[in-house]
């Protein structure tokens, strides 16, 4: 049976007690992770643990471990669940206490892990996904990995309403990211893909392909572009920790390029598929 | 010991369990209400019953109880406390299931109420309190009552950290409305407020305060105005639940009219405290 982490312990499931005024249940006031795990081995641990530390500091939430102490809680946390092939879920929030907006005084904040196996989308990766245009009427701090999902989840739904794999967020005219993923167009060669501001998510993944286009000599531009460009971009894919890079064939109907997974995508899902192989344990 | 509601049944709260998949937890992926309870009977029920139900259609969760049961389960839940001055906090989530963002398709809402004494704040609503400009960076469906709070626990907390009762949110140069109220200026006579479209919440209160104007033969538009008229109005206050008609005597050290409540704010306040009379059993 698998063990959860809550705060710097190990217990089972059903020991498990979340206070109904656990300021993550009633405001959304906390943040998370997702990081994967590949044969074992927690992939860019170090870069998810850095995020996750970032992420409560913006929102001033103080982590009572060090990032050692932290790292090691989720490596035994995947090494108890003998996690081969999976991911580890960890969120923070601000802790339980007698409800109102402002900060509690006294609340510790309260920490859960959790491990689920999970296996990489190769089928989709091979074939590509469809993607949809949605309104990103998100708040103006997407930088920060928060639990105010509501937003996110509304948009995903609505793409899965209409029969789509994900919804292609925008402002206005401007392409931001996906409901869970990072987007990216691919145009003559070069890669655009949104700044990292505040109103798209820092995406590990992103990082990883970002060095991946530069190692393979591959232009990247970090520059935001319109709905009209993306339709009219040469390859499109969409990123994340567990999508990894996923190949968008079509947006609303319209095919992008051929309508097949484009060359430098494939050649970056190749280079993203080594890379995993170079994973130490973590 | 108080009773606690879990969709339909009262427990006590030891007996309660939260998933730590409940998508509120993970999501914010819930709404929620607060009521207001004087001398044990529940002031404007029907309207924040009515607003619960709109909330939760509005992000697609089904409230498995018709408005009669709901009602009745919040009049129980008063009863059972034996609350005579006091508050109901009730949210429904879009239930517990393996995370992922799309909408669950077996799990049910869950629904968690609960009961808290209070007090009216008469000292502070006879000296007034002081504001402060905060921008509102919060999504674009402030409409909704939803668990996505983060935006509005941050601006909250601004506002105390400098000294200030209550963050005054502005979209640029428009005022929108509190971290957890709403907002008013009054200029010659006029009440101002911004209109209830997707940028502010559609107070209970609020709607209550438009009616006892127009009882009064105060005059009101629904109509934004900016930071720069806020500082010229003639008298200002905000509104909730629990703060009822509360005095801006001040607004990030500017003095607002002589720098007490306001002749009509007072005028409100007393109409207000008398409309809690009519309260009938709710």
């Amino acid at each position: 049976m698998d063990v959860i982490l809550h705060n710097d312990q190990f217990i089972r499931e059903e020991e498990l007690v979340i206070s109904k005024e656990d300021r993550g249940y009633q405001f959304g006031d906390g943040i998370y992770e997702v990081i994967r795990v590949y044969e074992g081995n927690m992939f860019t641990a170090k870069e998810h643990i850095d995020r996750f530390y970032a992420s409560a500091e913006k929102i001033k939430i103080v982590i009572p471990y060090t990032k050692d102490v932290f790292h090691k809680l989720m490596y035994d946390l995947v090494e108890k669940n003998e996690i081969n092939n999976g991911q580890v879920y960890v969120q923070i929030t601000r802790g339980a206490s007698i409800r109102q907006h402002h900060f509690p005084i006294d609340a510790p904040p309260v920490l859960i892990g959790y491990t689920k196996t999970v296996e990489r989308p190769v089928e989709l990766m091979e074939a590509g996904v469809r993607g949809t245009f949605i309104e990103d009427i998100r708040w103006l701090r997407c930088d920060i990995k928060s639990l105010n999902l509501l937003g996110n989840v509304l948009a995903k739904q609505e793409a899965y309403d209409k029969g789509f794999y994900e919804a292609i967020l925008h402002r206005g005219e401007v392409v931001t990211e996906g409901s869970s993923t990072n987007m990216y167009g691919i145009k003559d060669g070069v890669v655009f893909t949104h700044p990292t501001d505040n109103l798209i998510l820092p995406g590990i993944t992103r990082s990883v392909i970002l060095d991946l286009c530069q190692e393979a000599g591959i232009q990247v531009q970090e520059t935001a572009f319109t709905k009209t460009q993306a339709l009219e971009m040469d390859e499109f894919f969409l990123s994340s920790t567990t999508a990894e890079v996923m190949p968008i064939i079509e947006i609303d109907g319209q095919t992008i390029g051929d309508g097949t997974p484009g060359v430098l995508t494939k050649k970056l899902q190749k280079a993203f598929a080594e890379k995993l192989n170079l994973g130490v344990k973590a």
